[in-house]
């Protein structure tokens, strides 16, 4: 028997791009034997950047905690026996922290947790939003935080509860992060794209928006949220305070959500705007927010510990229903029973830092600043090499881990898709072509993660500029 | 502005009552300062289970590798200094262990994985399987293997594709785990319960599975596939071959797929059959058969890292469209970008013990029988209580980590959830009622987990026997 059967019609059409077919085409190169440089995803340690120590020894010890013991009396023992001069000691600050949240998680990381999160960890992160917003914003509550495995578990949890038929839409930029057109699709909605403005560095005018809404209703389109990615991904572009209130004020017009994609809030380099969380600006008015940040960006680039948080403020109420938003959305959480224990810790240590003035804030300090001044760097690198490409324009203050250059003038019957797999092909570089984030018609782009190490990049940079005189030069039309 | 909105009604309208209004009360009451024995979720190391030894020390230095150096200097150093007599030193077996898998992931726990989980834990995966079913089935291939973050992501993942319309059915057992019911709640499709025959020691018969498959047919719904659950949960019943060959020949005649949970499959006790998986009993019969399991139970009962897989035998092929059902599957796996690298890695453990021989695999196997003999020991004190009851039956051989025996008799006017409702209140042990897992119209169960310490059930046990006999004896009829 073969059995043929009619699967789920929006799964099979929701596409992926950022592990689509050339991520693909790059692993089978790889699998031959090709040195491939992968930078069609945020993936900072599968390209070289180092863990952090402080959040390690912190895991290592919750996860055994024999080690503690065992610590303590090498601690003891050095301070008494000349026999062990090279042991570099784990600090008593990190063993103390490390204990705090073995007593306050309570049976370790074995057991599931409230299927919200461990509500020690949802403080920890209500404090830190506080402290980041300033006493602007009302106070974060902890019961209004949801630790997910990953941001994008939230963001889906969200735009699923928001979709209740087909013509329910959500508003995303164009060129957004494709987590955002999938989830769409999966959960059976429209998407309704607006567009930024590239040559303004991607900033937002309320007419474009007004279009978008003009747009959708045309087509008998409910809009139920808007999607908004600060520091943008793809484009890496930076909201001015100015932008984000536009946003605000549209939303509260027409009386639909926003759902804030705030994880790449510490990727902001060289003097580009600060960051405004969505949460700050928005004040003491009356908005829906969904707010996301991770731990797999940042300076701690920890992707594979699937650790992130959903904040909820001035959640909707639903109609026909006795249950609240927060406790569908509990309900929700509880099917998968919880988030993985170890990104929730990690959740804890992003929001709450060795303690300051010791050697391991020093430390960690350093390591940070290391990290995301080595990420200017590269992104100033590869920025450079544009300038010396013919019809190549990357716009936008540079934020999160990525460029977003234009392609202009390809040569004709040729497309970014197929600039992007020549690319590779010809010198191992792996990127994502703008199509796979959705783009104004008539333009191409692609995205480059700036993560590889400095000297792959001396190295593929120059290769890349070939390539691309040979391919605008050479490349007959197609057709 | 408080908005109001119309939300999902699957969603709204979904029921989990292993975390539904009695383990909230319970919480509730815990927070009042009430002891509470949590036994409405198999959650063993929040019951005071200790986590193997093995498992841990290899997380910890996957997750510090600086620990890896230390080790060896400490081995030197207590090798050549009298200073160290104290010290437990990591077994070398242990730190090779580690090696080897730090060497094969490459980028360590920090980095993203390919979408369906890191290869070389895929193909332990399927080495496992081959061992433990033998010669008789088709070998296990690892790229049919996802890892995921618990057995209910990948449940949901095949239910969600399966159904393509509201009259897309799914069979379930009576009583059932209701993550099915709520993911098939949850992705719009219809359910279709089948009734194991309970005083028969939950066997199945043909006859059951032919009446329900009339059932759906009589009401226009597709049936698309069947759930199995094996050791039983809620019921903790082990299916003897006889039972397995009956579904795999009502499946195959039908054509519809297998879905079998079995992650209790190292759950057996008391000389109850031996677990036989439906791999093995298909043999080379092309039935499409997707099968779960996972690190949270058996004797590692690592639940809140969230490690599991499932695997793929004759996935059927997808009408109108290009895609496999592999390559959608892979498409929604990429969507969450991958699994917790953690969870996968005990995955790794699960599937491949400590090298035979060697100290650490012995103190493992010693770990895992101890386990084990606990787990039946508390199983057949339960039962030996239930004895003292009136009107209390509990069938089925021992399996998994529940009991769920028929309460009979209860006062008029009052249900099981009332009874776990009051036995929460008067002893703090919370149960879930069977009415939370479906149960046949008119009669009356509970689940619960045999997980607490010996002596918290020496304690509360003699106190259920009383609050039964009151309940029984005492209640009037509520109308």
């Amino acid at each position: 028997m073969s059995m043929s059967l009619n699967g789920n019609r929006n799964l099979m059409e929701m596409e992926y791009a950022v592990r689509g077919p050339i991520p693909q085409k790059a692993a089978k190169l790889k699998e031959q034997g090709r040195e491939i440089i992968f930078c069609n995803i945020g993936n900072p340690q599968s390209l070289g950047q180092l863990p952090m120590s402080f959040p390690r020894q912190v895991l290592s010890l919750i996860e055994n905690p024999t080690f503690i013991r065992r610590e303590k009396e090498l601690a003891r023992l050095s301070s008494v026996s000349p026999a062990l001069p090279h042991l570099d000691l784990i600090e008593s600050e990190v063993i103390e922290y490390a204990e705090n949240i073995i007593s306050k998680i309570g049976s370790g990381t074995g057991a599931y947790t409230e299927s919200r999160g461990a509500k020690f960890i949802r403080e920890a992160v209500a404090k830190f939003i506080d402290r980041r917003d300033g006493p602007g914003a009302p106070p974060s509550d902890p019961d209004s935080i949801f630790l997910t495995d990953g941001a994008g578990q939230g963001a889906q949890h969200i735009i699923q509860l928001l979709i209740s038929s087909p013509d329910d839409a959500i508003m995303i930029p164009i060129p957004q992060y494709p987590l955002y057109s999938a989830a769409i699709k999966k959960f059976g909605g429209t998407q309704i794209g607006y567009y930024p403005d590239e040559e303004n560095d991607w900033a937002l005018s309320r007419t474009e928006l007004e279009s978008a809404w003009q747009n959708a209703g045309k087509n008998g389109k409910k809009i139920k949220a808007l999607v908004v990615i600060n520091p943008g991904n793809p484009t890496g572009a930076v909201l001015d305070e100015k932008s984000i209130n536009e946003i605000i004020d549209f939303a509260m017009e027409k009386e639909i959500a926003v759902i804030a994609d705030e994880v790449y809030q510490e990727n902001i380099y060289d003097g580009a705007a600060p960051f405004i969380s969505f949460a700050k600006a928005l004040g003491n008015r009356e908005l829906p927010l969904f707010s996301l940040h991770s731990v797999s960006k940042g300076f701690l680039g920890e992707c594979g510990h699937r650790g992130a948080y959903l904040e909820l403020r001035n959640p909707p109420s639903l109609a026909d229903s006795s249950l609240s938003f927060m406790e569908v959305l509990t309900k929700m959480a509880s099917v998968n029973l919880c988030s993985n224990t170890v990104g929730q810790i990690l959740v804890y240590i992003m929001t709450t830092p060795p303690p300051s003035g010791t050697r391991t804030a020093e430390i960690h300090d350093s390591e940070r600043k290391g990290i995301l001044s080595d990420l200017s760097k590269k992104a100033l690198m590869i920025r450079d090499t544009f300038t010396k490409m013919d019809n190549v324009k990357c716009f936008g203050r540079t934020g999160a881990m990525y460029l977003f250059p234009s392609l202009n003038k390809l040569p004709r019957g040729t497309n970014d898709f197929d600039y992007c797999m020549a690319l590779l092909e010809e010198t191992g570089l792996c990127t994502v072509n703008g199509g796979g984030f959705g783009q104004k018609e008539g333009t191409q782009h692609l995205r480059i993660a700036f993560l590889p190490p400095f000297e792959k990049l001396q190295e593929v940079l120059p290769k890349w500029v070939d390539f691309h005189k040979r391919y605008l030069g050479d490349r007959k039309p197609a057709s």
